[in-house]
């Protein structure tokens, strides 16, 4: 992005109509290897999506979706009803690639609809019905980027004149369809050319801010600077942060917000220091049949994700581990909820089901108007 | 340790007469391997204490003065005159190793105090002054073990009947010439047949809590759970922890402690979650010259230490990295310093300047019993 262009384009997910399968940026692999995985079946798919390779709440949606159109193959010479059964076990599978974020299922949720419209039973239905699982996955793929831009406009209206900003794991281009959730607003001041400048945590134990925030903002060319998570208390006392925005995974009714772990902390931390603390999630983010943070399942993750920088694959004892993949952040912390509908400021349940609620509404208003 | 050895008896720093070398366990080799490192001269040691092959604010001052051993042989033909000449650069060498734990400089002014008691010029002083100088660097090691028993002893009174205690970074028997700092007390527990648990912060960037204090707790027998530091904040919040204990690499007159990066955040956190927050350490810890924890040199170190492990090292461009190595919490955020004199409550500098300047009465009292 050089100032002028308004999206940062970083194929991070493609469907290939040629051969009829789904690339993913291999984000296991950035910074060092800019590599495409390849998904031919949709287990491919959902290994893709559980080992992280793609990541993000919004982009884990996207994934899936367009898992499902590998379900079947439209030229196969299948029924229509097998090819149905088919499409519904692979939304089951995908729902299970992994647990916290609700796009996954929101997307799921969708692709199903699209697959039941489907009813007769001749062979172009086969066609059709392919047609319409890709229609809505590439629906739900240039929705997301429009989500990102409505949420790069708040955010960037909301931070106001706040230029230095410190944030958690990544929730940008990568992590999205688009420009991303919280770093979305930081894309928008600099295509304006505010000198934004941001401090990446790097976000153990997977390293998302020091692989993968630092080289999409690098390669954007806004200054940006790695910290260990540990220091961003430092940071903060400093004096060297102006407001903190993260993205989620999960935001229940009441706004309590479950994004990666050490969310929490940060919050906490900003809080101490009277430093707003900002949440940057999409509408699909957004749990309404739970109410409070306690009830959205957390992943635990492997051990080894934790261990394996120490040197402990080198002896025969391995420390007991533990490693949720995620925290729940209340929202008695969070300053205001940046969506693509609007910024939800000091967030409880009224405010959350009436910005959600009255979304059609919203959508077409003045994205610089803020309501909550 | 197994219930009734007082002593964790690592061999962390060890001199050996026979070849009039100091031997350090290399700590950037553990929990993978154990091996020692050989130091034959000055230079050597000033590179093990610098790259972290003994660290630990008490640990540093012994090497240091074992070091200052190394600056001449006693069997080397040359004049006390010069020989003198030669401890002197090697304190002031030393000296320079690294900035911010106080016990570098007060064990080398004993060892410039030990070395400066020499003034004849015979043959026979020369292997005098190396005698002074290495009973002198044996004082400070034995002394650290008796000053690690008492922080111990007044640990475990203090704590009380808090079972699982949170660490961050390490402060045990490897950071001292006896069981730790704030290990002491959780050693002395354990010893005592109380069922103690230890989270372990890994703390990042080098890992001292998940290679280190995981793996002396481990071959102690306590259970112990690595944890990343940005978990730290949802273990607080889930009730899990009942106090959290840290060591320290420097204490100012009103009570400020500088200690690794990550202390600052989590001393934060533990008052948010009213959960005690305890600094252990012993009196060559205290600075008393400074009263803030700003005027604290604190250590930048290598960028790589942050990067090495998420793959930059395959790109052309790195980004921008901060690496302080340790940070300052304000006494305020303190509930006890744990000290071999005492336990200091709510510290400030009327009660630091009073427990540390009558040590000789209070060295001697019932260790049971607290003051401050």
């Amino acid at each position: 992005m050089n100032g002028n262009e308004s999206t940062i384009n970083l194929n991070v997910i493609r469907w290939d109509d040629r051969n009829s399968r789904l690339e993913l940026l291999d984000q296991t692999r950035l910074p060092g290897e800019v590599v495409m995985l390849s998904c031919v079946t949709v287990q491919d798919a959902w290994d893709g999506i559980s080992r992280l390779s793609v990541r993000g709440a919004p982009a884990i949606g996207i994934a899936a979706a367009y898992a499902v159109c590998l379900a079947f193959n439209p030229k196969d010479n299948i029924s229509v009803g097998m090819a149905m059964q088919q499409v519904h076990a692979a939304i089951e599978h995908l729902a299970t690639s992994r647990p916290t974020a609700v796009n996954l299922f929101w997307a799921l949720d969708r692709m199903k609809a699209a697959a039941n419209g489907t009813t007769t039973n001749d062979a172009a239905a086969i066609d059709s019905l392919h047609a319409r699982l890709l229609e809505e996955a590439r629906a739900i793929h240039s929705q997301d980027r429009e989500l990102c831009e409505s949420i790069g406009k708040f955010g960037a209206a909301r931070l106001g004149l706040a230029r230095r900003i410190l944030t958690h794991c990544n929730a940008g281009a990568l992590a999205t369809g688009g420009n991303g959730t919280a770093l979305a607003p930081i894309y928008e001041m600099h295509r304006c050319g505010i000198a934004v400048e941001v401090f990446a945590d790097e976000t153990r134990p997977l390293l998302q801010g020091a692989r993968l925030t630092a080289w999409e903002l690098m390669r954007a060319g806004v200054p940006v600077t790695v910290i260990t998570d540990s220091m961003a208390g430092s940071v903060l006392r400093d004096g060297k942060v102006d407001a903190v925005i993260v993205g989620a995974d999960r935001i229940t009714a009441r706004g309590d917000v479950a994004n990666k772990i050490g969310t929490y902390p940060l919050a906490v931390l900003a809080r101490y220091h009277q430093i707003p603390f900002f949440v940057a999630a999409p509408q699909s983010t957004f749990d309404l049949t739970m109410v409070y943070g306690s009830e959205i399942p957390i992943e635990q993750r492997s051990a080894k994700e934790v261990t394996a920088v120490s040197g402990w694959s080198k002896t025969e004892n391995v420390p007991h581990v533990f490693n949720p993949a995620f925290d729940v952040t209340p929202a008695e912390l969070v300053t205001a909820i940046i969506t693509d509908l609007g910024v939800i400021e000091g967030p409880n349940e009224a405010k959350v089901r009436a910005a959600l609620g009255s979304n059609l509404q919203k959508k077409d208003s003045d994205p610089w108007i803020q309501h909550g």
